[in-house]
């Protein structure tokens, strides 16, 4: 599961503090790194997980997603462009190596169909559909409007604590719904909306798009205004746009933003969108998340 | 693909006009009997299409979400209830028999993970995965509001064309967005929202509301207000509500309500609620869906 933990009683960093940079080399983004696969044999690769992308259990969500993503965007078998993904997070992955299985189990004139499963040591820890498909000229309409906001720059910085390591690569300017602080207390809406770049800046791709998706602390945070165990279950994400338009964004914010549904039983939904500076809507996302009501001991 | 497909210049059957009945027989209901499974070996199943869930092209996608269900909900393997399904329409599933297949991959202790995949004749026609698992008392609530509605008594059966096969196995009453006819024109907002039962009367239980989940014309149509080709790509819904209280429904309808958010390139998003008459939310449902812009020739 892509675990976020917080510990109870933490202090945000002031804001504008600087954060420590995420390891990586010289010349390769962290991103691109932690998302790099090893061919083995067509279909099946080598990954290891990226310390830039720790969580508290398991890597990132969202890392695990573009991986997936990033396996089927460079099969010599594609067709089209990303259209759907859903990730299941099964178990934690464990630092290290993986082996990552990409499958087209069935290629039609214009959609293509895959099944993707991660595992460690013969033990599946992840398994994931993707649909590709060619986009074609049709009657096109947003119906859902963006949120009015005010512009990224006007918008300070407010990193996460820094011991929620993956999001040491992420630009955070929350509009609503940032981070509980301990006096923050319970909400009535979980609704958060940010601005949100890749940090340190880099050009906007699909797999990039599809890790960001999953960039939201976890809603019941907010309702409940205290830190309980919470991890994804299931992510599935629709892509809107083009990769060509997608790329055109280059390194602006994202306007992303999420709400739950329901809560019980242990699960809530989530259901986020995320917005190019221009007002396309780049992705839809939606996911199940599990949470435990016992709060950690202080 | 879950095809829906929608003849020009058709006319709606008058409010309250009968309907010819499903054929099924006269002790098992054509539900049942459409997503009975045969067992073959563990985890392994034969199954066939049902000519009462029939649509233009391969059956009513709900039906094949429904077979999904089933299998995994009959699996001696299982933990818990079901909390997600994706379903991803890879082909038209031909008239017949299906040869379908589970696999728990990875069962923790309170989740539980299953690959789905329905075939005929070696060919995958579909793709699944499901979590199952336990759901414990946490703090609960509902954040998003149920639609205010008039109760179903007072809304009148509106039944889709006799053509579309599947759809004479629900009584439907709109209570806005009903499917257009031939003077309803362009529309600026996708929603539809209605009251909805199983036809017979039956009572609810989860693969049911599995099914209900796609009963929505496509979106497309309401906003052009006119007939396209539309079908299912991938379908992913997140039960809420604990089996208990799902079957604790009975046969009383349902609220459903659903909503695209973009449209272009030849795919829409659509997101769909379904409420308990008492005011549950039972299961959130979420779908891409491909449409053809040309217009069928009249």
């Amino acid at each position: 599961m892509a675990m976020y933990v917080v510990i109870p009683n933490h202090r945000i960093a002031p804001e504008g503090e600087p954060m420590t940079e995420a390891a990586h080399s010289a010349d390769v983004h962290p991103f691109d790194d932690a998302v790099a696969l090893d061919p083995v044999a067509e279909g099946v690769y080598s990954g290891r997980t990226h310390p830039a992308y720790a969580n508290m259990v398991g890597p990132f969500g969202g890392i695990t997603a573009a991986v997936v993503v990033r396996a089927v965007l460079d099969d010599a078998r594609l067709l089209g462009e990303l259209l759907s993904l859903t990730v299941n997070y099964a178990a934690p992955v464990a630092d290290g190596t993986f082996e990552l299985t990409a499958t087209p189990v069935r290629t039609n004139r214009s959609t293509q169909h895959w099944t993707v499963e991660l595992a460690q040591d013969g033990t599946v820890t992840t398994t994931a559909t993707v649909v590709t498909g060619l986009r074609r000229p049709t009657w096109s309409d947003t119906e859902v409007a963006m949120p009015e906001v005010p512009a990224a720059e006007a918008v300070p910085v407010r990193p996460m604590p820094d011991f929620v390591v993956w999001a040491r690569n992420y630009e955070m300017r929350y509009v609503e719904g940032a981070l509980p602080d301990v006096d923050t207390g319970a909400q009535p809406d979980s609704t958060t909306t940010l601005w949100v770049r890749e940090r340190p800046s880099r050009p906007l791709d699909v797999p990039a798009l599809a890790a960001l998706c999953d960039v939201f602390y976890p809603r019941v945070l907010r309702r409940r205004g205290t830190f309980v165990p919470a991890g994804t279950v299931s992510l599935s994400t629709y892509f809107h746009a083009a990769a060509d338009t997608v790329r055109a964004q280059g390194d602006r914010p994202l306007l992303a933003t999420a709400r739950a549904g329901v809560f019980g039983g242990g699960y809530f939904d989530q259901s986020a969108r995320l917005w190019s500076a221009g007002g396309e809507l780049l992705a839809s996302s939606h996911q199940l998340v599990y949470f435990k009501e016992r709060a950690l001991s202080a």
